[in-house]
């Protein structure tokens, strides 16, 4: 059986989640075209590798050209100087866009963040509909990016789904991450749906797992079918024995950003 | 134990849904009254069987002599010619009320339809809140008759759940119906949900069974009790194997109605 | 300076409404075509009058012929038999959709009435987002034509101002029109926003003057630009001075429809 | 491994439900303190027990004193006479605040209820944003412990879940309970949520088994990680052979607080 | 002509607003029976007063004998020590509804305040439906009473209009009242639409003049008929020369309630 | 008296509107800071000139000193290249907010623009709530400066006042400007409002006369206290007889952006 599509370009494939949706994707394409400012070593068959700059246009270009799908995982992944973050996500993202449009590349899912809604508070229960916080240049940028595929779909017909990933880690590391943990499986589960829903427009998606206590509204992305597996009850009782109960009173807690909400200006100390 | 209803009519009994019924409902009533344009062979014990016109006003109010509740799901069931919608779906519709009212029948079940909402697009994710937007001459005929149930529900205290059906088959036959699809099975606890559910007043329910992409939010009929088994997950690999990937941008993808909202006019072609 | 319209037609161009845009309209339009059941004597030089029955479709097809706009006001204007109310208003609506189809008709202004959301109460102030609660078969039929303009919108493209008209007469007569009154200049206002707006798609409108209690909200047509200009004050001495206090109990205060919803069914008794 | 909390004190203990939270809650708290204002015999190692009537002021901040969290299941359980509900309920709960105050109390865990709400109808599907329509003086009393919450919380910054209990009992006793059970491990697991949840703030929920008539839709609660495990089916059978038929348009049958909108006012007629 | 009422009932009518009820609503009323805690001097010809407590309820009783309508201006009027609250506010108003119940009283008009949702944000635009959010005890009974309106309308067929009157005084004092001021024209106003109004059920309104700042959204209540016409404007630059620039950030500019979210708990500090 | 602001800053003084606000804006503060890539011949005593060039960081950071307020209308006025849009618009901005960060000035008036939202239709209505849909890379650039408002008042405390500016000319040009045109009177009032509200936070206002088609509701600005009082009716009859009735089909006719839909990729074709 002929597989759904030819070539899927992963950016950032050297990272975390790109190393994971190496795995994870295999299955969707007959190549996998990675893409990374670092290099990639353990190549496998299927994949090919490409060493690239987001910031650097014409690189991008080429870089996308032949593709049937971007999983566009690439950028700063936490809060950085504004230069960093500009060049990285802001303008980088634009190329990948760009890319896109020039080579008539149908539909991008992006790594957006918890961190583009990180001020809204946990009992505010917020859908995809609810505005855009940032909590930080780094989720600032993931509103811009979110805002740049609004735009290519509704002009140039290019599909995104915006995943806003919460916590995706080996396992959850702290008491918020008891709720905000993507499982590395549930992260490739949640872009397998976005590249293989009949219909995707432009949509933003809430990437957790199945955890006990939910405190956004994933409904309206139901047509992309994204149905998690994993929880973090079995880590409960190790998280909780090893820290401190949170104060609920504290904006970290109360916020979805968590400790981002914290964080002062990049510029005025460094980013974490 | 006795069963919850004496006698309930099915009408469109003799079609590919009331056929299904049959065996469903059976448990739900001492008599089942089948009525349908077209005779049917094989009655069981339980069974009575009329054979009987929608548009025979007369002819409707005689068959709703003596009955608990009507599962009405006859006329015609895709798109026709004007005429012929006029009289098996708006003309016989308002005869079953009108016999629902002169006898005193408390409840009515009626077969409404994904094409009464058939031109929201799946990313709208709509509930039972969301205007009509028919998608044809048929279901602009399934709006009437939701209109016409609430309006005997507010002035004459006929309860009506219209369970808006998208793809009740044996199996998925296409891509679409990998999120549309109704199995049989759940239709059957969709109608028995609907006609013991302790309180319906008029609800809107859409029928689909609990398949992985979900482009409708159910949550407004949870008072009737439906939770489907079924999904189409079984059939996706079939499905995909002989049927092309779609164009994410057509409108029969876009939207809740699907090769519907491509129709013209019946007079203008011929009905498919 | 041209008029924007070259000929509209007005049905029901003899009755109480029709008579009032035939002063009203003028202005629009180089020619009025009058089309009604009743026979209209006192003919301008910029009107033409046909005699026609909604119910005859192949005259219908013929009155529309050469027309820009249709100003359909025609049909039974309050509760009449299920055979008037089908013929009148549900058979004929979709013959002049139909007309309007076929001679590529851009826009239909039609009369719809608050009798298509009867039921709802004053205290709900709903808006054009409320579903349908018809409060007779009368109510039911404007419902039905709604959806048609609905439908002819969205597949044919051609655009509907549905006009839910309160209570258009010379003056108020009771204490309800001291809140549901729709002034003649008013009427005429709206049904000249309605034609002369930049766009209108299929656009809901509540036709009521300035009155002081306002229990619907007009919002959502405000790309219409109805600015109504009269309001019940001067006539609310008078009103209240012959007419009991209501009881705010009473469904006919409660509810929009007034009166309406305390009729039976009109084969049970004579309609009002 | 510690337990999350020190000291955890119970109202109403003696009830039905605070017997069951004696057990229930063992594993959250070294020691339970438990309140009524009748005796409690058989305390077990981890117990404490003070006879206390809630309208004693005094009383009550002394019975407050070193404790971690409130769990106020406490007062008159059902209609009672205005001065029973003024001084068990409303003043009894305005003494547990002022007492949560006074020693710095983080958390109270509130027994609402159903009759907070219970003029709402079924097929309205509220959530809990849904304004307040008590059924009683009771319900009344609940709405007004409610709103004391908001302000100790937005004032003072204790947190409140007020926990809308439909009804807890061994087991489902009429067709009602058929939708509105709470199992008492799921009131358990209800508290136990509300308790550990690392964020409340002022949050609404409702307590309602898994059952499969769902007429509220709880999702606004979904940071407290409520998630009841029990559902009336295994009683359906039984409860439908002994209990008629509901009528569906009674109003103890539409809305949501059941018989309690039968009931006249306490001065009246006995409280049932 | 014969006025609407044959007598009404203000209670509080020796306060700042009932003073000017007295005058204002002369013209509605053959008789206006004024009640207050404190002696009125100089009764006119179609008055009658009675000093009465609100927290005698036979005193009520006794004193709502024989009236039509029931405008309930009494209590205390800003925040006080709970017992005081507890009496005249929370016990007053029950007593008040309950001889309406057993007078068969039609309708209330009761003097609710913005210190019931005082918590809200100037950028929130609540309207009517937002949850209570009370600033103070004060507030809180507010809440209470507008809980209670709507159980006694429900259940006893009582209607209320609970008007959330802002700062009605002879002009704006501070800044905040620059947008918070109703003057006392524009609050007869509102009781007289409150009252005359043909359906009330139970209603919610704010009670603003039409200031140029409009922090809340009164569009629910517009079946009550209300047209504030007085403004602030004639005030801003006197106020503004006499009062320093607000801190936006700071709390009493922020929310609703003004310095009333500043207030600690009455027993703590002495009431403003 | 003296005014309410001592410097005020205005970025792009030179252009369209800055000259407007010159004028406008004199009697806020004592004096005004006009800043434009352009020099400014004509100061007035109250004036003081910087040439500056937004994309300089440091010098945006001179500029801002000793400011009370910003009302920022530099950049670039509508579709240009992606690097002049990314310099001027995106990154100028962030220096704005980042100066207004470290010299502590409270609050920014922002000139957002309509095609921030531009592919919403007309028939929408959308209010504030309603997500981004830029239609261009200027307007993506404008929600990009949205959201940096957003985070720098969630974290730094910033106010801003967004105001999506529709057609601010002498006069309407077009058929689309007689719906969409913000008189200069008007627009100064706007500034002038979200200038002196006591509450600003973060908010976002649309910036329209008082036009008779009102496409968009306004009414979450309620509290910025902004009452247009100009219209188009006066140049309506000139504007209609010298330009063609528009499609209402048209994209630019439907969407909110006008003929900003329409444009391509400013890389592709020279910006109009």
């Amino acid at each position: 059986m002929t597989k759904p599509f030819q070539t899927i370009l992963i950016t950032g494939a050297a990272g975390r989640l790109g190393t994971e949706l190496r795995h994870g994707l295999a299955p969707l394409a007959e190549r996998l075209r990675l893409s990374d400012i670092n290099p990639i070593a353990d190549l496998r068959p299927n994949e090919e590798s490409v060493i690239c700059d987001l910031a650097d246009e014409a690189a991008i270009l080429r870089l996308c050209e032949g593709v049937d799908a971007i999983v566009h995982f690439g950028g700063a992944p936490l809060e950085r100087p504004w230069d960093e973050v500009l060049n990285a996500n802001i303008r980088g993202s634009y190329h990948i866009y760009e890319a896109a449009r020039k080579h008539g590349i149908r539909r991008v899912v992006y790594a957006s963040s918890v961190h583009a809604i990180g001020y809204h508070a946990l009992e505010d229960r917020i859908d995809a509909h609810a505005p855009h916080r940032p909590d930080s240049l780094y989720g600032l940028s993931k509103c811009f990016v979110e805002d740049l595929g609004r735009l290519y779909w509704d002009k140039f017909g290019i599909e995104t789904a915006a995943l806003r990933i919460f916590s995706s880690f080996p396992e959850p590391a702290d008491r918020r991450m008891l709720w905000s943990w993507l499982s590395f499986a549930d992260c490739v589960r949640l872009v397998t749906a976005a590249l293989t829903a009949p219909r995707v427009g432009f949509t933003v998606a809430f990437g957790m797992s199945d955890n006990a206590v939910k405190p956004v509204d994933n409904r309206l992305a139901g047509h992309l079918g994204f149905h998690p597996q994993d929880n973090t009850e079995p880590f409960r009782a190790g998280v909780e024995a090893r820290t401190p109960t949170p104060d609920p009173k504290a904006p970290a807690v109360q916020c979805l950003g968590g400790w981002f909400v914290d964080l002062g200006h990049p510029d005025d100390e460094p980013a974490r």
